[in-house]
């Protein structure tokens, strides 16, 4: 998943730069994930298996695709580089979720 | 970005799962996107210019690391090749906001 | 459930009428409203119903208050009832779901 | 804003309440905030003020509506009382947030 010269041509053919700004990015990619859940709401696990065997998973991919697009533009605009940051946030989590504390267990690290 | 053999092993070890059902993941995503939109609240565009040159940096690469990581976990474990779905995806937004009606214009394609 | 004087005074007092623009209310209504959903994420319907039965209800109580608040300060500043205008759109909903259709149906009315 | 009959009403005829389980209102309360932000997305202070001046209004006052709906339920469901629990929440916020330390400061009171 990276950021091509087929991202820029697309906000630049239709003028679209100016409403990228970071904190709008971040809202649509709120927006976006949204999107996403929805698929999901009032579903049941067994709801979610046929759903995901079913033409759905189109629309699944397509949101979380939409989700990708908008990561990667604000990843380019803030000259983030999104594999060393993801890098670098697992090595985070694995301090921050020692084994021997995470274990089975849901909590937020702050609750251990 | 791509899911790698340590996105397995940080979970496996810590026997999460169990937790990571997609409708969860799904959660997941929407709670760490709004994280990440939490940096940028209540934020004027010339407070966002001066944090991006902050330390703020770092928390905003953080929490996007983590929108990227959820967002890796879901699609490994729908099958979904996350290049592709966003290559097909961009096809469709070429076609769903044609230049000249896209033009400079921030409205939804349903409002065209 | 009312907007009263103390809410005025909460943010008058602190000066933060400055940041309340309609939109950034609007992006802590989203962000309040991940905060809540993340007490039940990871959670599978059992732990749902231990949870609420535990400790666990004051911190829900605290932040679907939290969305309330928000909610009353954006209704205010925009000028909406919010009785009148939840009556209206119970009223449309009803018509948008109409009872033969939406039975034991959980689609969204432009699914139907 | 209060849980009436019509509430019970609607859900019950259209045979919902299954759905209605706590985590999946606090995903829809997600999902209806994210519909309100979509209104302000891209838009400029100025473009807010006109679009509160224009027929969007009304899709404005249809969303947060929505959302204050699905609050209700979920507050009638797990027995909590909005109206105090707002009145509790507004007591803490005033000690979380000390004039002294909070005036004309947008921070969150964990990073006072």
């Amino acid at each position: 998943m990276i950021y091509s010269q087929r991202f820029s041509a697309f906000r630049q053919k239709r003028n679209w730069e100016q409403f990228h700004k970071p904190k709008d990015l971040a809202i649509s990619l709120s927006i976006e994930a949204g999107e996403l859940l929805e698929i999901f709401q009032w579903k049941t696990d067994e709801e979610v298996v046929s759903l995901i065997a079913s033409e759905s998973k189109q629309r699944i991919q397509d949101e979380v695709a939409d989700v990708a697009i908008v990561l990667l533009y604000l990843c380019h605009d803030l000259g983030i580089d999104l594999n060393s940051a993801v890098r670098s946030k697992l090595e985070k989590n694995e301090t921050k979720y020692p084994v021997h504390k995470a274990y089975g267990n849901s909590k937020k690290y702050d609750e251990y």
